[in-house]
Protein backbone atom coordinates (compact mmCIF):
# COMPACT_ATOMS: atom_id res chain seq x y z
CA UNK A 1 0.00 0.00 0.00
CA UNK A 2 1.36 3.55 -0.95
CA UNK A 3 0.32 6.32 1.77
CA UNK A 4 0.59 9.96 0.22
CA UNK A 5 -0.49 11.37 3.22
CA UNK A 6 -3.06 11.81 6.16
CA UNK A 7 -6.22 12.77 4.52
CA UNK A 8 -7.76 14.13 8.01
CA UNK A 9 -8.15 13.27 11.74
CA UNK A 10 -11.65 12.73 12.93
CA UNK A 11 -12.33 14.16 16.41
CA UNK A 12 -15.26 13.38 18.57
CA UNK A 13 -17.22 16.06 19.95
CA UNK A 14 -20.39 16.97 21.79
CA UNK A 15 -21.60 19.52 19.83
CA UNK A 16 -20.15 21.40 16.72
CA UNK A 17 -21.43 24.80 17.73
CA UNK A 18 -19.38 25.47 20.44
CA UNK A 19 -16.26 23.32 19.23
CA UNK A 20 -15.99 25.21 15.87
CA UNK A 21 -15.58 28.74 17.64
CA UNK A 22 -12.66 27.20 19.82
CA UNK A 23 -10.58 26.07 16.38
CA UNK A 24 -11.67 29.07 14.75
CA UNK A 25 -10.85 31.71 17.32
CA UNK A 26 -8.12 30.23 19.45
CA UNK A 27 -6.76 27.89 16.43
CA UNK A 28 -7.37 29.86 13.89
CA UNK A 29 -8.75 27.56 11.68
CA UNK A 30 -11.23 28.08 9.16
CA UNK A 31 -14.35 25.89 8.75
CA UNK A 32 -14.89 25.24 5.37
CA UNK A 33 -17.72 22.73 5.32
CA UNK A 34 -20.27 21.63 7.42
CA UNK A 35 -22.00 18.55 6.43
CA UNK A 36 -24.44 15.60 7.95
CA UNK A 37 -23.22 12.11 7.19
CA UNK A 38 -26.43 10.35 7.94
CA UNK A 39 -24.93 6.62 6.80
CA UNK A 40 -22.43 7.42 9.65
CA UNK A 41 -24.88 9.26 12.31
CA UNK A 42 -22.88 12.61 12.08
CA UNK A 43 -22.98 15.56 11.40
CA UNK A 44 -19.06 16.80 10.29
CA UNK A 45 -17.34 20.11 10.24
CA UNK A 46 -13.62 20.88 8.36
CA UNK A 47 -11.20 22.88 8.61
CA UNK A 48 -7.62 22.49 6.61
CA UNK A 49 -4.24 22.70 8.03
CA UNK A 50 -1.63 22.19 4.99
CA UNK A 51 -2.12 19.05 3.50
CA UNK A 52 -4.52 17.60 6.15
CA UNK A 53 -8.09 17.91 7.56
CA UNK A 54 -9.32 18.41 10.85
CA UNK A 55 -12.82 16.61 11.29
CA UNK A 56 -14.83 17.13 13.60
CA UNK A 57 -17.84 14.94 14.28
CA UNK A 58 -20.82 15.47 16.20
CA UNK A 59 -23.45 12.77 16.75
CA UNK A 60 -26.85 12.34 15.24
CA UNK A 61 -27.54 9.36 16.96
CA UNK A 62 -26.78 8.11 20.50
CA UNK A 63 -26.42 4.60 18.96
CA UNK A 64 -23.86 5.40 16.46
CA UNK A 65 -20.62 4.82 16.65
CA UNK A 66 -19.93 8.85 17.80
CA UNK A 67 -22.29 8.62 20.04
CA UNK A 68 -20.91 5.41 21.74
CA UNK A 69 -17.57 6.72 21.70
CA UNK A 70 -18.17 9.60 23.59
CA UNK A 71 -20.63 7.76 26.12
CA UNK A 72 -17.54 5.86 26.85
CA UNK A 73 -14.32 7.84 26.52
CA UNK A 74 -15.88 11.41 26.25
CA UNK A 75 -14.63 13.95 23.31
CA UNK A 76 -11.42 13.68 21.78
CA UNK A 77 -9.39 12.22 19.20
CA UNK A 78 -11.24 9.04 17.24
CA UNK A 79 -9.44 8.63 14.24
CA UNK A 80 -6.35 9.02 11.73
CA UNK A 81 -7.59 8.69 8.07
CA UNK A 82 -4.56 7.94 5.56
CA UNK A 83 -4.61 8.85 2.18
CA UNK A 84 -3.81 5.84 -0.69
CA UNK A 85 -4.59 5.28 -4.36
CA UNK A 86 -6.71 2.24 -4.26
CA UNK A 87 -8.73 1.56 -0.72
CA UNK A 88 -9.91 -1.88 -2.06
CA UNK A 89 -6.33 -2.90 -3.34
CA UNK A 90 -5.05 -1.59 0.16
CA UNK A 91 -7.84 -3.66 2.24
CA UNK A 92 -6.89 -7.14 0.56
CA UNK A 93 -2.98 -6.27 1.10
CA UNK A 94 -3.52 -5.91 4.67
CA UNK A 95 -6.27 -8.37 5.18
CA UNK A 96 -4.02 -11.07 3.27
CA UNK A 97 -1.25 -9.44 6.42
CA UNK A 98 -3.92 -10.35 9.00
CA UNK A 99 -5.54 -7.50 9.67
CA UNK A 100 -8.78 -7.42 11.05
CA UNK A 101 -10.84 -5.06 8.85
CA UNK A 102 -14.00 -2.80 9.81
CA UNK A 103 -14.97 -2.49 6.08
CA UNK A 104 -14.35 -5.18 3.86
CA UNK A 105 -14.91 -2.96 0.75
CA UNK A 106 -15.00 0.98 0.78
CA UNK A 107 -17.82 2.53 1.16
CA UNK A 108 -18.70 6.54 0.32
CA UNK A 109 -17.67 8.50 3.18
CA UNK A 110 -17.48 12.48 3.95
CA UNK A 111 -16.47 14.92 0.90
CA UNK A 112 -16.92 11.98 -1.54
CA UNK A 113 -14.21 10.19 -0.24
CA UNK A 114 -14.58 6.23 -0.63
CA UNK A 115 -13.43 5.03 2.79
CA UNK A 116 -12.69 1.93 4.58
CA UNK A 117 -11.76 1.32 8.20
CA UNK A 118 -9.46 -0.95 9.68
CA UNK A 119 -10.14 -2.53 13.06
CA UNK A 120 -8.25 -1.02 16.01
CA UNK A 121 -7.77 -4.34 17.74
CA UNK A 122 -5.34 -4.77 14.66
CA UNK A 123 -3.97 -1.78 14.39
CA UNK A 124 -2.06 -0.83 18.18
CA UNK A 125 -5.85 1.28 19.75
CA UNK A 126 -5.78 3.44 16.54
CA UNK A 127 -9.09 3.29 14.26
CA UNK A 128 -7.25 4.12 11.27
CA UNK A 129 -9.63 4.82 8.05
CA UNK A 130 -7.47 4.57 4.43
CA UNK A 131 -9.46 6.79 2.03
CA UNK A 132 -9.11 7.48 -2.25
CA UNK A 133 -10.82 10.54 -3.93
CA UNK A 134 -12.56 8.84 -7.11
CA UNK A 135 -12.19 12.94 -8.78
CA UNK A 136 -8.68 12.27 -8.73
CA UNK A 137 -8.73 8.58 -9.67
CA UNK B 1 -2.16 32.12 15.90
CA UNK B 2 -0.83 30.94 12.65
CA UNK B 3 -0.95 27.16 11.81
CA UNK B 4 1.50 25.83 9.12
CA UNK B 5 0.32 21.92 9.17
CA UNK B 6 0.11 19.28 11.57
CA UNK B 7 3.59 18.41 12.22
CA UNK B 8 2.85 15.38 13.80
CA UNK B 9 0.22 13.28 15.66
CA UNK B 10 1.21 11.44 18.95
CA UNK B 11 0.77 7.71 19.47
CA UNK B 12 0.91 5.54 22.71
CA UNK B 13 2.19 2.31 22.37
CA UNK B 14 3.02 -0.53 24.56
CA UNK B 15 6.23 -1.49 22.66
CA UNK B 16 8.07 0.30 19.85
CA UNK B 17 9.57 -3.22 18.90
CA UNK B 18 5.99 -4.65 18.16
CA UNK B 19 4.26 -1.42 16.77
CA UNK B 20 7.12 -0.08 14.33
CA UNK B 21 6.34 -3.62 12.30
CA UNK B 22 3.03 -3.11 11.46
CA UNK B 23 3.48 0.65 10.60
CA UNK B 24 6.65 -0.59 8.24
CA UNK B 25 4.68 -4.07 6.96
CA UNK B 26 1.60 -2.72 6.96
CA UNK B 27 1.03 0.23 6.05
CA UNK B 28 4.15 0.95 4.83
CA UNK B 29 5.65 3.72 6.07
CA UNK B 30 9.52 3.81 6.78
CA UNK B 31 10.69 4.52 10.56
CA UNK B 32 13.86 6.82 10.35
CA UNK B 33 14.24 7.70 14.09
CA UNK B 34 14.10 6.08 17.23
CA UNK B 35 15.13 8.50 20.19
CA UNK B 36 14.74 8.62 23.81
CA UNK B 37 13.13 11.77 25.95
CA UNK B 38 14.02 11.21 29.10
CA UNK B 39 11.98 14.42 30.11
CA UNK B 40 9.04 12.77 29.23
CA UNK B 41 9.48 9.66 30.01
CA UNK B 42 9.77 8.01 26.60
CA UNK B 43 11.16 6.57 23.67
CA UNK B 44 9.93 7.82 20.59
CA UNK B 45 9.56 6.36 16.79
CA UNK B 46 9.49 8.36 13.68
CA UNK B 47 7.48 8.15 10.61
CA UNK B 48 7.37 10.72 7.65
CA UNK B 49 3.66 10.56 5.67
CA UNK B 50 3.45 13.89 3.43
CA UNK B 51 4.22 16.97 5.83
CA UNK B 52 2.98 14.92 9.12
CA UNK B 53 5.11 12.76 10.89
CA UNK B 54 3.51 9.89 12.93
CA UNK B 55 5.09 9.63 16.69
CA UNK B 56 5.15 6.45 18.56
CA UNK B 57 5.52 7.00 22.15
CA UNK B 58 6.20 3.79 23.97
CA UNK B 59 6.29 4.62 28.09
CA UNK B 60 9.64 4.04 29.86
CA UNK B 61 8.17 5.26 33.40
CA UNK B 62 4.76 3.97 34.39
CA UNK B 63 4.91 6.79 36.34
CA UNK B 64 5.46 8.93 33.20
CA UNK B 65 2.65 10.65 31.00
CA UNK B 66 2.58 8.29 28.51
CA UNK B 67 2.72 5.25 31.14
CA UNK B 68 -0.26 6.57 32.77
CA UNK B 69 -2.35 7.04 29.80
CA UNK B 70 -1.85 3.60 28.58
CA UNK B 71 -3.05 2.06 31.95
CA UNK B 72 -6.36 4.59 32.30
CA UNK B 73 -7.16 4.19 28.27
CA UNK B 74 -5.30 1.87 26.68
CA UNK B 75 -2.84 2.04 23.81
CA UNK B 76 -4.04 4.53 21.42
CA UNK B 77 -3.84 8.23 19.52
CA UNK B 78 -2.54 10.48 22.67
CA UNK B 79 -2.51 13.87 21.01
CA UNK B 80 -1.90 16.22 17.84
CA UNK B 81 0.54 18.72 17.41
CA UNK B 82 0.61 21.91 15.43
CA UNK B 83 3.32 23.61 13.84
CA UNK B 84 3.34 26.92 14.46
CA UNK B 85 6.10 30.13 14.20
CA UNK B 86 5.91 31.36 17.72
CA UNK B 87 5.26 29.06 20.35
CA UNK B 88 5.63 31.60 22.91
CA UNK B 89 3.78 34.05 21.33
CA UNK B 90 0.99 31.75 20.54
CA UNK B 91 0.51 30.53 24.26
CA UNK B 92 0.62 34.06 25.28
CA UNK B 93 -2.58 34.37 22.75
CA UNK B 94 -4.24 31.61 23.65
CA UNK B 95 -3.94 32.25 27.40
CA UNK B 96 -5.64 35.25 27.32
CA UNK B 97 -8.50 33.78 25.51
CA UNK B 98 -9.19 31.75 28.12
CA UNK B 99 -7.15 28.60 26.73
CA UNK B 100 -5.87 26.34 30.60
CA UNK B 101 -2.03 25.65 29.56
CA UNK B 102 0.09 22.65 30.63
CA UNK B 103 3.05 24.70 29.23
CA UNK B 104 3.00 28.42 30.45
CA UNK B 105 6.75 28.37 27.87
CA UNK B 106 7.92 26.14 25.29
CA UNK B 107 10.61 23.37 26.25
CA UNK B 108 12.74 21.26 24.34
CA UNK B 109 10.62 18.32 23.08
CA UNK B 110 12.42 15.29 20.18
CA UNK B 111 13.74 16.12 17.44
CA UNK B 112 14.98 19.23 19.06
CA UNK B 113 11.63 21.19 18.40
CA UNK B 114 10.57 23.46 20.96
CA UNK B 115 6.67 22.34 22.38
CA UNK B 116 4.30 23.24 24.76
CA UNK B 117 0.80 21.28 25.58
CA UNK B 118 -2.68 23.34 25.77
CA UNK B 119 -4.72 21.23 28.54
CA UNK B 120 -7.45 19.44 27.03
CA UNK B 121 -9.90 20.39 29.37
CA UNK B 122 -9.99 23.52 27.56
CA UNK B 123 -9.55 21.98 23.65
CA UNK B 124 -12.50 19.48 23.91
CA UNK B 125 -11.00 16.58 24.88
CA UNK B 126 -7.90 16.72 22.75
CA UNK B 127 -4.49 16.93 24.14
CA UNK B 128 -2.74 19.66 21.92
CA UNK B 129 0.61 20.76 21.33
CA UNK B 130 2.13 23.76 19.86
CA UNK B 131 5.62 23.27 18.50
CA UNK B 132 8.24 25.12 16.05
CA UNK B 133 11.64 24.15 14.57
CA UNK B 134 14.58 26.61 16.00
CA UNK B 135 16.43 25.66 13.36
CA UNK B 136 14.25 27.18 11.04
CA UNK B 137 13.71 30.55 12.87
Amino acid sequence: MEITHIEHIGIAVRSLETAIPFYENVLGLKCYNVEEVVDQKVKTAFFKVGQTKIELLESTDPEGAIGKFIETRGEGIHHIAYATDGVQAALDDVAEKGVRLVDKAPRKGAEGLNIAFLHPKSTFGVLTELCEDPAKK
